[in-house]
């Protein structure tokens, strides 16, 4: 926060910031994997493009994020860590104005220890993913999806009513029925041994993409492409992706048991890889750390 | 903030807060007049239908939150005042929680000097409104907008081509291409000697209701009804409708002047009644400064 590096409890930023007043803000998580960043540099080409979308200047070009993340997950010791990446659009410059072009941009971020999306002893035992049923993801044309971003609630209404029906985590529909996305993952379905993942009014996460270049090296078909609902029913295995918790088996679809309720192979294997590929050293950032 | 009352740019909350981290949020404005609250009850009972829909549990009733804004209107010693109360999600009280029933939801509240969404000297020379071409509003069966919200990534889209357009503020479509609302007002349109204002997809402003109340008992008929953008062009005024400045005539919408490019006689009786209301006893919650 303004340059310095304190503890996360203490880390806090004003309530009339456009940031919080309007989720006037985008952001990024690149995880840290045993003492180094994974994907640095893609992770923080997205939050630039990110930046661009919404027209955020933070005064800092890709290698002063680099050294702030760095700099800060150092100090904080973290060897296995989520590290998020914040702009936000400040407040006017001019008193009075509702302009946001007259507000100061400004940058912090934030490292707590690794973050999963389901925890791993739930995916072990086979975890459940439910399909929004009130709720449909915010389209494209409303908030741009790509530019990662806060507007979660959507998410938020969905993650109740699965909550609430005993399920780990939601999928939400977008107008047309076809599955996006949920809370900080991709959604992937084996289909006719091709692997699916949805193309439009999702982010392409980093670890998507990984997955999707795990399957180009590994020989496994991929499409990219809008997944109605009902072909879904139609498929193998289910699984997601998210930089926290990387390739995440899904045994069961609303009333709907996948695999025989088990991880699925594909799902098993590409999850094994992802964590193979976080080792690589072209894919590593490492760490300087103070204490070695 | 926490029970205490210390000046807004100490006012902070943490970043990791799910109010931040998804917008998970929801807020009010009441605005005070001349040492009162205008409509408490009302913007409170708002507030509270609001919680209600997102499910928030801050361990307040309306008399609490009523002597928590007055306590802290009192202190600063604004006679005309902006007066934010909110509602955030919190935190997990599990570590490693996903589920939004696990936070602990917490309130605050922040007052500054009176906002004006339209400068007043603006309005004077003749306010010019945007139709927004690249975003449609988000829609309410993605999130609720009648439980008020900080998800304003369309409108601040919007914004920032209205600005560039040389217009004050902008107002956003639905997907069906009917005009909804704008960042902090109602829209209103004067169509064929009757006061129309859009319905579904919009945040059911008191303003708004204020208006309706004022259209009521001056015998001026009102629609509350879908706008398709093609029946705004055969409006003979249009005007806005807002806690921050009241009823606000409107010359222009894009390249269409109104009412020969000064404020419409309907829309400046209205704006004269609005704030005469405010003086009204009925409506207005008197605030014991401590200087008297």
């Amino acid at each position: 926060m303004d340059g310095a590096v304190i503890p996360v409890a203490e880390a806090r930023i004003g309530v009339t910031d456009w940031g919080v007043t309007h989720s006037d803000t985008v952001y990024d998580v690149v995880p840290v994997r045993d003492g180094a960043f994974f994907r640095l540099a893609d992770y923080i080409a997205r939050f630039r493009d990110s930046m661009d979308s919404g027209r955020f200047d933070i005064g800092m070009d890709g290698r002063d994020i680099a050294a702030a993340l760095t700099a800060m997950v150092a100090r904080s010791g973290l060897r296995d860590a989520y590290c998020a990446m914040v702009a936000m659009r400040g407040v006017p410059q001019l008193p009075g104005s509702r302009d946001p072009r007259d507000c100061k941009n400004h940058f912090y971020a934030w490292a707590v220890p690794y973050v999963h999306v389901i925890r791993p002893e739930t995916l072990a035992q086979g975890a459940k993913l439910w399909v929004g049923k009130g709720m449909r993801r915010i389209p494209a044309d409303s908030v741009n999806p790509r530019a990662k971003n806060y507007h979660w609630g959507d998410f938020t209404a969905g993650l109740f009513e699965a909550k609430e029906a005993g399920f780990e985590t939601v999928v939400l529909l977008d107008h047309a029925g076809n599955l996006t996305e949920g809370p900080g993952f991709n959604l992937f379905a084996l289909i006719g041994g091709k692997v699916v993942t949805p193309d439009t009014g999702v982010l392409h996460g980093v670890t998507r993409r990984t997955v999707l270049d795990i399957c180009a090296e590994i020989g496994l078909d991929c499409e990219t492409r809008a997944l109605p609902l009902d072909q879904l029913w139609t498929a193998d295995e289910v699984f997601l992706s998210s930089s926290g918790g990387g390739v995440l088996p899904i045994v069961q679809v609303d009333d709907r048991i996948f695999a025989n309720g088990a991880p699925g192979p594909v799902a098993a294997r590409l999850s094994r890889l992802y964590w193979d590929w976080t080792a690589r050293a072209q894919y590593r950032t490492e760490i300087a750390y103070p204490d070695g």
